[in-house]
């Protein structure tokens, strides 16, 4: 199952201002020089585990199977927290057990979680400050060789890894409540509401309300309102998103991550 | 003609804040494992098609042919726009047809066009807010895989394809008028004045004026002029560039895109 | 000894704001389209070559042996100022002959220099504002190719080339006297004092004092402080680093590159 053409991705928040990424890919390449390495983005706010589940949620899916999706996201770099090496369906995870990972748990997406405990994988001498260059990248590199995250530590359950308490969605009196959970580099607003039968059935739709205004149009596609005018719809991840056809919806709203969100339902069914 | 070890570019609107450019990339290698994929940049102006049709011109033709170049700025997304396949000259480009590839067809780069209609190739389940994952991404991979554009759907005319408008250079009165069209990392002024036998001959050049500054420093490069003084030169992509010796000529002019830039000919002809 | 499977490393000035950096990537890619190449970082300060000498020095040994890093930030494209390609244990270096490669001749980390003269190697037409993209990426690509850094002009001695001037740490009164370097995107504070037994033993440290505050906590981790208070560690390029314990220290402190630091030195031995 060892794999050298291996694609691995990378997800952290070191931003692309200093050389902490292109070490980090250094690593990677150091125990497998033939890796495709991928980044899935490095602007994750600085310490901000939920932010870094929510990343890796929405995106892994759109990997082939066999990717190995590393995350380095480590407030608790150099203590005892332990490093883990995750599989489900195809795709491996390597992280931080500090929630990192646990929207994945949280989803049934993950059969089995190693701890990394073998130091023979990690680089001989390990910064305490930068466990994602000297542990994670070799990690990630030996699985991509060999394709067995068994190699690395003991087995622990899924269900017993940290988690991360997004905020939840709620019905109250024929409305759903939710809230802005991050503004896209479009001045998009996405939302806690997914949509779907388990939380918001479009055809339900009336309006949404957001920072004193009022939504009424839900469309497919940006180019349904006029140019300038806000909408909702369903985001490429399958959630709520307040937007408007090129125009920033955070501007229009003057909304920022939190703002609640309230969409009315109407009595459809 | 198919190239397992293409090289395939990105040119979006996305920023890197997002994990867009990272599904985008992941859509891609589902479909191709072995593309090479590169960034020629996230950074065009949200929904400016015209700024992603002069960095594509600008710069493709840097890469190897074989490359295929997927342009992916797309205010139109999920309305009946068509996505496009361009072929000229061993280069492939995979683009909504909105004007991102027009300067191409005016430069007389494209021999054909095909215009993108068989589902076969989209991703099962295309979301009407990405199609630059969902439906470029995987026509890329498909077309890395065999190098034909003839399979995505019918043939249409080059000329038929959406232009945009740039803003035109003229002669008037002894004088070539032009305009700043985009202000680099450095602070250097690109102007729409191509240098060359059709508009300016650098012979001729006798003085340019911005902002109410003038300039009559003629220079091959940027150290020919005092540090902290502007200069006039070639830019690397061979249009009027006004710049400055380790500091940055937008600061120094106070100019902005769209600015003004006159050019004084001399009677050297 | 040549590499189709080369690794090449990219630090410059450019930004990723225009297509400079796609473009560069481009025409390596022309000369060797199997080379993976990863990105250092891109956002060197303009023009500061002091800047690319020290990622360069504290990131190059990551990468595997074999590896070419390229580096261009070049205030004198243009100029008479040399090329040069330079090797030392396993890696190649190309950049100008402006300082960037100067800290590794400091650190004996190069046995060899050549001038690259020999115009065979280049971009049939040369930008004189672009030699990253027209000379030294081509040079590059031949390197991977060849691994023969003796095609490309004469051997100079490493001790001939521009060497950069770093601020210098010094022991006065009981004292070892550094300042702030850089200050990195989480808000770390890198200093110039080297940890080690040259420059400053861990044992030996009492106090440090910057910006008027006093911190004495000498951690290994970034957890060993409570959140939001101030540590002094060793960073993991092996430098002094004044931090912060999910909080920037650069915010906390006001300090800016080129800040006094003083570290007190307490009788240990």
């Amino acid at each position: 199952m060892g794999n050298e053409l291996a694609i691995i991705t990378l997800t952290t928040d070191f931003g692309l201002q200093d050389p902490y990424v292109g070490q980090l890919k250094g690593a990677v390449l150091t125990g497998c020089p033939t890796a495709a390495i991928v980044d899935l983005t490095h602007a994750i706010p600085a310490w901000d585990v939920a932010a870094a589940a929510v990343a890796i949620r929405t995106s892994y899916c759109f990997f082939p199977p066999g990717t190995i999706h590393v995350i380095v996201v480590d407030p608790g770099v150099g203590s005892g927290r332990a490093i883990l090496v995750a599989a489900g369906y195809g795709h491996f995870f390597v992280a931080p057990d500090n929630g990192c990972l646990s929207l994945l748990v949280a989803d049934r997406k993950i059969e089995s979680v190693h701890r990394v405990e073998r130091p023979s994988f990690f680089t001989p001498t390990i910064s305490p400050t930068f466990h994602g260059r000297d542990i994670m990248a070799p990690v990630a590199a030996a699985l991509a060789r060999t394709g067995d995250p068994g190699q690395f530590g003991p087995a622990v359950a899924p269900a017993s890894i940290r988690m991360v308490n997004l905020p939840q969605s709620a019905h109250v009196a024929g409305c759903l409540q939710g809230q802005v959970l991050r503004i896209d580099h479009f001045g998009n607003l996405h939302t806690t509401i997914r949509v779907g039968p388990a939380q918001l059935e479009p055809a339900r739709f009336d309006y949404a309300e957001i920072g004193g205004q009022r939504i009424s149009r839900l469309a497919w596609a940006y180019h349904e309102a006029p140019p300038g005018a806000l909408l909702v719809l369903v985001s490429s991840a399958g959630y709520l998103e307040i937007a408007a056809n090129q125009a920033s919806a955070a501007t229009l709203t003057g909304c920022r991550p939190g703002e609640p969100v309230t969409v009315h339902l109407g009595r459809t069914e």
